[in-house]
């Protein structure tokens, strides 16, 4: 691989690039690139160039310097996820109209929840997720759902800790995550009231492929007492989910 | 730039094994790699290797290799068409909700439709775009739409032609063209039964951010004589979004 006199590859300072972008600055200079990245000038200047030739970055009318669309394209298209979004998104759409609430789907991504599709309700309690955010497992619906069913080594390195608090709800004790997992496995959902926001509540269930939990299906309601009685239609949907990637998987 | 002795570029190299995948062989073995973007074993080996390291690739169970969840939540994340995508998933899942039909959202790449959102009804009639996917500007409903509002030069090329034929209803003569991009701006609405597949019309309106055209909100629906009857319902879909999005952009 060839590299630069610091030793580091091409590719890894290009991806260092990528890294600079972020949700709140999806716009930037090549001089805060340059300086986000740790990169010198001249070496900036030439990787945005070069990117920008391949489409994985792209210009505005001021030269200011954005993702662009092929890497999106590239990233999406032969995505392993694609199949679980493009079917979830059904689901989402129905549960929405039915229900009312923000709807999203999580997946178990290294220690951590990576959220891969969102529909948020208008005037919806506030969000902590978005598209391509993530959170940590223990303070999630969606984190407890994930971590029930993840494998042995994940869940006892997430126990271990150090489990950040975000609300006095957040549990944040290594017994009483394990009982909380427990009973997500017994229950088949997770029921979270302000443990991430105190005026939201969130609800995860698994969804399933051939009985391997894949991900996990949630709601964010506000955290009164109707939230509980959301509980059984999203339990039906994440079922009916399961089901539906069963017939797409070819297993039904 | 680091150059192989071809005189290609690590990250050209990279772009063509990333160009290998697609939706119809999201898994690829390494050497299947090598082969698709015209590389050398080793240096597929190589690269390939690298890109995991970084999570812009993954390996399975069985070791072949697949896009990996890093690269889209890179491209995800900082993607200028995140607040598009978001807040028209809203507005699509209202719509599938009351007519029942697939939606799709699609915005103009070079010459041609990049669809970057669709939400598929269940029995739907089948419709020729993925997320991801791409169709020529003068067959598609989105493409319509676009086109009518794209810059001179890029409608210029297009009208110069060639025009590719699908049906015998695809626009392919460049007056006819020109004729129906006209009905698009004076209507508001792109409506073309049986211009791709015979069974399905499709049917699409703009999506304004400050009054400027940023997509096309489509629907794909039988090719029969309800279609005309959800022009009003997605003409209406598309002010309500453009709306939203103006609000978004802190515009109203």
């Amino acid at each position: 691989m060839a590299r630069s006199s610091s030793g580091e590859s091409v590719l890894t300072r290009a991806v260092r690039i990528l890294e600079a972008f972020s949700p709140q600055e999806p716009v930037l200079t090549v001089s805060q690139i340059s300086r986000r990245a740790a990169l010198p000038l001249a070496t900036a200047v030439r990787l945005v160039e070069e990117l920008t030739r391949h489409g994985l970055l792209a210009r505005d009318e001021q030269r200011r310097v954005r993702i662009g669309n092929r890497l999106w394209e590239l990233a999406q298209r032969a995505s392993p996820m694609r199949t679980l979004r493009e079917t979830a998104m059904q689901f989402m759409g129905d549960l929405h109209g039915v229900v009312g609430h923000s709807a999203q789907l999580g997946i178990l991504d290294g220690e951590e929840v990576l959220f891969i599709e969102r529909l948020i309700a208008p005037g919806a309690v506030v969000t902590v997720t978005q598209i391509g955010g993530r959170l940590p497992l223990h303070a999630s619906s969606a984190g407890l759902v994930l971590l029930a069913h993840a494998p042995a080594d994940v869940r006892d390195r997430v126990l271990r800790g150090p489990l950040q608090t975000y609300t006095p709800h957040t549990i944040t004790d290594q017994r009483a995550l394990r009982t909380a997992l427990a009973e997500v496995r017994r229950n088949g959902f997770a029921f979270c009231p302000g443990h991430i926001r105190p005026n939201a509540t969130g609800i995860s269930v698994p969804v399933r492929v051939a009985g391997r939990v894949v991900a996990a299906l949630g709601l964010v309601v506000p955290n009164d007492e109707h939230a509980w009685s959301l509980v059984r239609s999203l339990q039906i949907t994440g079922m009916a989910l399961s089901r539906a990637l069963d017939v797409r998987a070819g297993l039904l």
